[in-house]
């Protein structure tokens, strides 16, 4: 279909055909996770067992308030275009539940509703930093920041977690980085993926208030609040009306695939984040709005499946305790365990591998380390333990008997 | 809140707080066509009739197959991460139809299906575009090509349409940017939106040939593809495998709120376009996807509408005549008019003004044109008539008056 060169030269004349290059910057790593994703549907359309502890997505079905208000609009048949920051009715919700919930006072005009937080994550960096502007991250964390980051053209700063500080950023190893030369903006996540290690109140207070001192932007991921097992669970507005909270329905509401979250930016940026939103998203799903209005309704169904959550985690605890795969405190929150498989690694295997492996060996799912964490990632895996209490006792038992075999 | 600078000097000793900073470079216009959809919604609220004439949004109920399919997904209650190109199921019915409608053969691993068109251009612009790079757009055109591309780091290069050029993009204009300075790509939709003008195959076939040759990667927007009203719809993929498809359920098939596209990428390019939505997107919203599917059994009622929409063409383009609102040639596409109003202006006034005082006198929202055209757009209005046909011809006689009054 493609004109020949010869075409081209008849066309115009003289010159040889240029090449068209791709953009040189860009590159970023694919999401481990979604490839493991696609590898264990494959197994699961070819009708052999597979269980889904590669993502970290509730297992069971979407609360019937959620549903019903889906249900409603699409009777009503009309889905168009809602405001770019969202309906006025869910952005007032979402107020609501931040003074039910925490205790705070936010204007539904700061409340950003977004496709997803994978969308927040976009506008907060566009908001805050030009190309080249470094981005502190946890090293372990979510890899998509790190990709994110990179694909707009700004540098990640890979701030190490270490497992004898309980994973848990510090103020100092903060400062260091920014020592060297200035972060224009830190993203973090309490609970953290993949290691579920959740910040003390004192301690976030701590960080929140290095940044706000040092000119840094304190972009908070709260996604996981709503599934914290033991201690705090605070917000950053708390300790700094000027952070950038990111959160999303995907986690304790189970609204993974209908892709809504939202963002709470301080009062000077609406006008910007709204225009960026206008531009990049248009809106947020409209169905996957109405819905979100249904999920504060749904707290006694979703707290029943946290404490299933809660069950699996108890039961994972014990295997990993078996298996002595113990690389550091218990994770207080969000539905992941991290692993050191080190020493059930056979020589020159990575991580990688030995997921690949257990999939084909038992049909478990887990995701490779390296998507968390580039530098020491090949020697961990993250398990996750949102799906169904049945199917996680199984995965547990096969892991468990896969593991011994190696240890 | 905000811990006060004397305890951060308390907290850290010395050293005065720094500022922290907005982003400098990423500044971009609000997309005027959202203002006066929320002006629109809020007089709507207070319950005083209004006429959307604002946003490019069909007016009637969604097709029943497209509200099944999602029922059916909703009823299932698993509504879960798809793979982040979409799920196999919809890519093989996108591919099927480039065979039955444009006798292509497309293989479906090169479909990636998008939330909406938006994620599409943010999508090719990071495929091919390094910060700084030079993006060809037409002007007048869709606003959020210039302002995504500004937000991304890259340069826009408006291209001029001239209504006495049938508003179509010629090879020597692009040429003339081009050797000012290279462009990277070059993003050009027929029909065009807001003029309605559409490409010719052999004008669409010269522009994609001087592209390819002069290592331009050309980026085709084909999103109102199927409400053409006269003239050739051709895909650009007929003149160069290598060109960039984007497309959407937003406009013929009518699914604006759902948020649901898809672009076609060279087979070099698929797994780099994945990595790249796994980790901006995760995946397109899930109902939206099983929806779709829906959307291509509902060919009878989606040409019903477009039927309608033929008719308020006719109904606007006489309007047009009657107040001698003739810029350009009749547009053969989309779902817009696009009318000069100059001669309407009062001392000082932008078409901003007056369609503010539209919408506040008669209920009518229709768009400025600078929107669309930063240059010449101040004189400019854009139409949408992809409402029902008795609200544009109340609509449109309401413009008549109004108007009438100010020539």
């Amino acid at each position: 279909m493609t004109a020949s060169p010869a075409e081209l030269q008849n066309h115009h004349g003289k010159a040889a055909p240029r090449q068209r290059v791709l953009a040189a910057s860009r590159q970023v790593d694919p999401f481990l996770a979604m490839d493991v994703l696609k590898a264990a549907n494959n197994r699961e359309a070819s009708g052999q067992a597979t269980y889904h502890l590669e993502v970290g997505q509730p297992g069971a079905p979407v609360a019937t308030a959620i549903r019903q208000a889906a249900e409603t609009l699409l009777a009503d048949g009309l889905v168009g275009y809602t405001e770019a920051n969202g309906t006025g009715k869910l952005r007032g919700r979402i107020a609501a539940h931040y003074q039910d919930h925490y205790g705070l006072l936010v204007d539904p005009a700061r409340i950003v509703v977004t496709t997803g937080s994978s969308a927040a994550f976009s506008l907060a960096f566009l908001l805050t930093c030009d190309p080249g502007d470094r981005v502190g991250l946890p090293r372990p964390g979510y890899p998509a920041y790190r990709n994110i980051v990179r694909a707009l053209g700004l540098e990640p700063v890979e701030i190490a977690l270490e497992a004898e500080d309980d994973w848990l950023l510090t103020s100092s190893s903060v400062l260091e980085h920014h020592r060297n030369a200035p972060l224009k903006c830190l993203l973090m996540a309490s609970p953290n993926n993949p290691t579920g290690s959740t910040m003390p109140a004192d301690r976030l207070g701590d960080l929140v208030a290095t940044c706000a001192h040092e000119g840094i932007w304190f972009l908070s991921d709260e996604i996981y609040h709503g599934l914290i097992y033991k201690g705090d669970e605070t917000c950053a507005l708390v300790h700094d009306s000027d952070a950038i909270i990111i959160n999303s329905f995907s986690k304790y509401y189970g609204m993974t695939g209908w892709r809504i979250g939202w963002m709470i930016v301080p009062e000077h940026m609406v006008r910007r984040t709204e225009a960026l939103a206008q531009n990049l998203f248009i809106c947020p799903p409209a169905i996957a709005q109405a819905a979100a209005i249904g999920a504060f309704e749904a707290t006694s169904y979703l707290d029943t499946l946290k404490a299933g959550y809660a069950r699996n985690r108890v039961r994972l605890l014990e295997t990993s305790n078996r298996l002595a795969l113990t690389g550091g405190p218990s994770p207080d929150g969000a539905f992941y365990v991290y692993w050191p498989v080190r020493n059930l690694l056979r020589p020159g295997e990575t991580a990688s591998a030995l997921c690949q492996s257990l999939l084909t060996e038992t049909g478990v799912a887990i995701t490779p380390g390296d998507d968390f964490d580039p530098v020491r990632g090949h020697e961990w895996v993250r398990v996750s333990y949102a799906g169904r209490e049945d199917d996680i006792a199984v995965a547990a038992e096969l892991m468990e008997g896969w593991f011994s075999q190696r240890a």
